[in-house]
């Protein structure tokens, strides 16, 4: 059995995963999941980017949004609100604050988030092993002009603030994980990843949501060090991120919004190779420069037989590169 | 203007409350609410007694049912119920849990109960001044037999669970207020108490919800002490209580259901007038040979016109047995 890991941010490493498991259903694979946008909201803690992938694997999902439950209501946050209590950018549903009381009370209860997500999945049955890439409390943090602090002064807010509330409409000066560098991966992180027959990037967010991955300390060297063939897809098509916003972070660590420059972001040190979209052609040359096997390759996510054909060529260029 | 105080339970106490506010609208009312039935659940602080007051005066209760809120929905429940977590027996819906969040949160940040329900109750606007009995943590417990523990064999179970999950459909043995003997009165109890021109046992529980209340150290010497004369309702008519299960836990503590027997279990020391239902007025004789001043009326609260003549007989007879 084909063993693959997967660095998954939320609803692009959501979909992506669904392809994945349609093109090699017999597969095993381990998903290690983003927790740096992870936040506290109403005295619960909530993992987005983990309830993304088990509640899109789990059959939970809003289709359309992407994000959060099919059939939500929202009593609760709209009673919240009657009490005054905020924040209202956040899209708190019923449905969903039942997995984020389950999951507060059983880390109150003193279990490790890993087994705590383990317990959710138990429920939801995801068809993958998800792992939070750390059971330590690591959270993103965006600096940007903080325009009642004077001339140049900068302030930091959390990342979904920056990414929800404010959607990104400022520029980013610096992503910080608050807390990466105290953080150890979760149990059995590394073991899969060195025990892995392919690793995948999908086209998550190469800052926030897979560099923060690669950001807690050991994991970026057990993927490089790893017998396992690295493969990633570009999350920019043409210039621009096919979903998100992730250009605004990309900037923030200099790196232009291309799938040449993503790639080369990540390096030869880590990828073994790399899918850029059929409309980016001209940029294989430039990838495969930097040292990094590349194919163009159709890479939008329009519908699950769509991203399985771009799970099997990623698949088949980590068969390629291996041989 | 006339400062009327009040030591309220649940369902019984709102009610009446509500025809006490038509009664006397301009009066300065505050409600001694008991927390003794206050329950950890999912996590959350839930205060069924105090919530069901504010719901009710603050015109968010389910009417018919007596608690909870109106146009209730259960999401957050049945999803805490597929991830099987319970308990299931409780009740607790969407708008309601919002309370519970709010709540939790506020503890959580150091504020009291009191500040807690008074933050709450800036929404809800009940026209009363609503404090806790107490800051502190009590917690009525019940002795049930222990079937599984041999002969003879007892446990404890807390009230909501004896009350709610068992319908009392067993004896009570004993009725332990776990942590009434460290708790404080909340600030504020002693001095409305003191300053009160009335006060008023509404036909609540006289085991475990005024009995509660009157539990925390200083609070029956403050009533007992009080320059006000202290007028009762009975809650037991016809041998029976008008609602809710009262002859078990007056079974535990030694007590008729009747209304003579529950007003000589209050005692002449404490009362100083006391109403039962025109069906029981053969007790009057019984209750005044007490030493308690009695006369029979209507009191059952089939509306809020019946229940406010019911308040107008009690401060009737206050201002009878104060000339």
């Amino acid at each position: 059995m084909q063993r693959i890991v997967v660095l998954a941010g939320g609803i692009g490493g959501a979909r992506f995963l669904r392809g994945l498991m349609s093109a090699v259903p017999d597969a095993d694979i381990t998903v290690i999941g983003n927790t740096g946008d992870d936040i506290h909201l109403f005295g619960l803690k909530v993992c987005p980017d983990l309830d993304t992938v088990m509640y899109t694997l789990g059959g939970g999902i809003h289709e359309e949004q992407g994000w959060g439950r099919a059939g939500e209501t929202f009593a609760v946050k709209e009673e919240l609100a009657a009490y005054g209590v905020g924040p209202e950018w956040f899209g708190l549903g019923d449905r969903d604050f039942a997995t984020h009381i389950v999951r507060t009370q059983m880390l109150a209860a003193g279990y490790p988030l890993s087994a705590v997500t383990e317990a959710l999945c138990a429920r939801w049955r995801p068809g993958v092993r998800l792992l939070p890439m750390s059971d330590d409390r690591v959270e993103t943090h965006v600096m940007i002009d903080d325009p009642e602090g004077g001339p140049g002064a900068r302030k930091a807010v959390h990342f979904q603030e920056y990414w929800v509330r404010m959607r990104a409409s400022v520029d980013a000066h610096a992503i910080v994980p608050v807390g990466a560098e105290q953080a150890k991966p979760a149990p059995g992180v590394l073991e899969a990843i060195a025990a892995a027959d392919v690793i995948l990037f999908p086209p998550s967010n190469p800052v926030v949501s897979v560099g923060t991955i690669l950001g807690v300390p050991g994991v970026r060297e057990a993927v490089a060090d790893a017998a396992a063939p690295v493969i990633g897809l570009s999350p920019i098509v043409g210039g621009a991120p096919v979903r998100g916003m992730a250009d605004k972070v990309l900037a923030a660590v200099g790196v232009e919004s291309t799938a040449a420059a993503v790639a080369r972001h990540y390096g030869s040190g880590l990828l073994d190779g790399w899918l850029v979209d059929s409309v980016d052609a001209d940029a294989v040359a430039e990838v495969e420069e930097a040292g990094i096997p590349c194919r163009a390759v159709p890479l939008m996510m329009t519908d699950v037989d769509a991203t399985a054909a771009m799970a099997r060529e990623a698949l088949a260029l980590a068969e390629e590169v291996r041989a």
